[in-house]
């Protein structure tokens, strides 16, 4: 057989391979620090725990659930979306999908045929990137400077529109860099696209990290937003569920009776127990939700303060649940410096050339991941890491150099 | 926005659609029997229950776990597989997929980019040829016929391969005809694949329903179907979990480090808490799938018995899970005749045009869903169905007539 070229010319998955670097780690400086994959490190809630368990041992969720998922979840959604935005929004026009990731994929086949191209802004989340390149689409790059904070600039997008463009992807905050998009750029996003006929897909996964705060826009009071607005989420991150595989995408009743015929393709049902569980989740746990996000933003603080005290290492934007930062090392690869890292000093973050290119300098830190002591201890373990002798890294033993990887 | 024209396309969700017939039954009869979607009737065993209540209130299972599955259920399934194929399969041969529809899905992008074509045998699971149109893949038919059983002929297969033809998807027991396909066809199969390079994609769904017996196939035998077999499967099924959504994929490990970089986009793992209890399920619940498939046989026996007992109906196939039936009214459109048929006497069937051109005068029959009693009230139900005065259909009061919908 042969494959889809495509899909050969894919890198393998990058959260195994960084992983793997760990392995070198001998624990000399304490215990292995993973912050490469987006995981709160504390346990779900106790009571959401405990309503899984009961909902996975109920019959009555074995069994085949309706295509874009329960009613009682779509109208709690729908309720809570509405009211933290100020906008009225019906359970129809929420769809439940098996994570944030499905729910990413789903609205670009929606959206855009092979030969056709969407708009991201870089550095941007490998997997919307690859996601984009697996279907035949091209994945055009919007790209953020680091002056800007990151954040993108609507006049830049429209230099880059020609008619293969089908939509332009947002995500905020943003993953890798943690920059919370200003209402004002989400607007003028919304603004172009409507013009253009375009769709704007925001990826709103870890905006439940955000301090407790007014709504980070208002698109959905737009009157025409229907026409152009796609909202994505994830469960995942803000209830510490993703083995539960639970994400939704708002959009207009239209829209979803598109995505209903690819989710019905991809999925027939959502998983249901947790369906089940997160409609008692969504208000039962709103102010363990507040609490943590008031953690999150102290466990950005406790970073900020690391950095500070590290020569030649900088934070270029942080929120949520990411910090991006710019490392020392100029022009080493990003694949063997964060290797090294991982070997030497038992840290693992990813390298910024997951993200795109010409990210070779920076390094991406899922803060949130581990507690405040740990984010302290970050200072030690960075400290003196660096080229040893022949400006190579690999100073402890054993360890891998970026030369060699 | 505009969505993409290859979705644009694609007819509504066959099942929520054939599903709202049913609301104009009026109860005379007795009560509604759904014979649409496959779903068996009985709940799942209560020890697994058990295990999934458990394993959803465990911490450790809402956390992500490996793309291709839980490593545990890869070893145990490929064993399990093995032992039932007469062939040595090892766990990295396995992927555990979020139901066998993702599995096709991902199997599909794996090995066919938009543009090129897949085989596929007409009558057709709709959601297979839905996802090839989704994705800009030609699904070609290849036509099965009554008078061969609805076995596809591996000639007539040759004659419609061209270069853009990249594999051959042949679902057995088969979906909508329940037609079993002879070890020998599925040989001659494999060995067009293996000599044109193309994928020979084996979809064994409905496989635990057929009796206890020897291996219905030895592919995985053959010392090179690691280039040429990609097997899926569901657990929705036999275990009666399609709520927790999981299914598997057989292929080499070439094939799954491809189908690896899919299912990261799509899912980033599969969920978690099934995933632990069918590792005790797959031989915990042997003789209890034993049982159910020797239950499965006595239905198809019951179902037998009705339509001999109905002039001008004829089952033309049936095994494992389904009946493929043709209905006394030719020239009657499919999905009109199943709506009068739902309305007027509470008896839901799928129409055979939902399986593909040329069908309409063909009904899919889930006759596993129910037990033999309910079977058995089916002669009742039929016997006096028909169109009446001035030849339409909807004698009883307020039932849709097929001239209307």
């Amino acid at each position: 057989m042969a494959f889809n070229p495509h899909v050969l010319s894919l890198a393998s998955p990058p959260i195994p391979q960084a992983k793997a670097w760990g392995a070198a780690y001998d624990w000399a400086l304490g215990p292995f620090i993973d912050l490469s994959q987006a995981v709160p490190g504390y346990p779900p809630a106790p009571p959401l725990l405990e309503r899984l368990g009961a909902a996975a041992a109920n019959p009555d969720y074995a069994s085949y659930g309706p295509i874009l998922g329960d009613n009682d979840l779509r109208t709690v959604y729908a309720r809570h979306v509405g009211e933290f935005y100020g906008a009225g929004l019906a359970a129809d026009e929420v769809a439940i999908t098996a994570g944030c990731n499905e729910a990413f994929v789903v609205a670009m086949i929606g959206l855009a045929a092979a030969g056709d191209a969407v708009l991201l802004p870089q550095p941007w989340y490998f997997n919307h990137a690859m996601t984009l390149s697996m279907l035949g689409i091209e994945a055009r790059p919007l790209i953020c400077r680091p002056a800007a904070g990151f954040i993108p600039v609507p006049a830049d997008a429209e230099a880059l529109l020609d008619d293969r463009v089908k939509a332009i992807v947002l995500v905020t905050p943003n993953n890798p860099t943690g920059a919370l998009y200003p209402a004002s750029v989400l607007k003028a996003f919304y603004d172009l696209c409507r013009r253009r006929g375009l769709a704007l897909v925001v990826d709103e996964t870890y905006r439940d990290f955000l301090a407790p705060q007014s709504a980070p826009h208002r698109l959905f009071a737009e009157p025409g937003w229907r026409e152009t607005l796609i909202q994505l989420y994830s469960f995942s991150k803000a209830y510490c569920i993703p083995g539960h595989r639970l994400g939704a995408l708002i959009g207009s009743k239209a829209c979803l009776a598109e995505i209903a015929k690819i989710l019905d393709n991809v999925q027939i049902c959502p998983p249901r127990a947790g369906q089940a569980a997160l409609t008692w989740a969504i208000d039962g746990l709103r102010d363990w939700r507040a609490a943590n996000s008031l953690e999150m933003a102290r466990r950005a603080a406790a970073l900020r303060e690391v950095f500070v005290s590290l020569p030649g290492w900088q934070i270029e934007s942080v929120g949520a649940y990411f910090a991006y930062v710019r490392h020392p090392f100029e022009g080493v690869p990003g694949e063997g410096l964060a290797a090294a890292l991982a070997g030497e000093r038992g840290v693992l973050v990813l390298p910024g050339s997951y993200f795109g290119a010409g990210q070779d300098n920076h390094l991406r830190i899922a803060f949130a991941n581990v507690a405040i002591d740990v984010i302290q201890a970050l200072a030690d373990r960075l400290r003196d890491f660096g080229p040893g002798a022949g400006g190579k890294f690999g100073s402890r033993g054993g360890a891998p150099s970026w030369q060699t990887i």
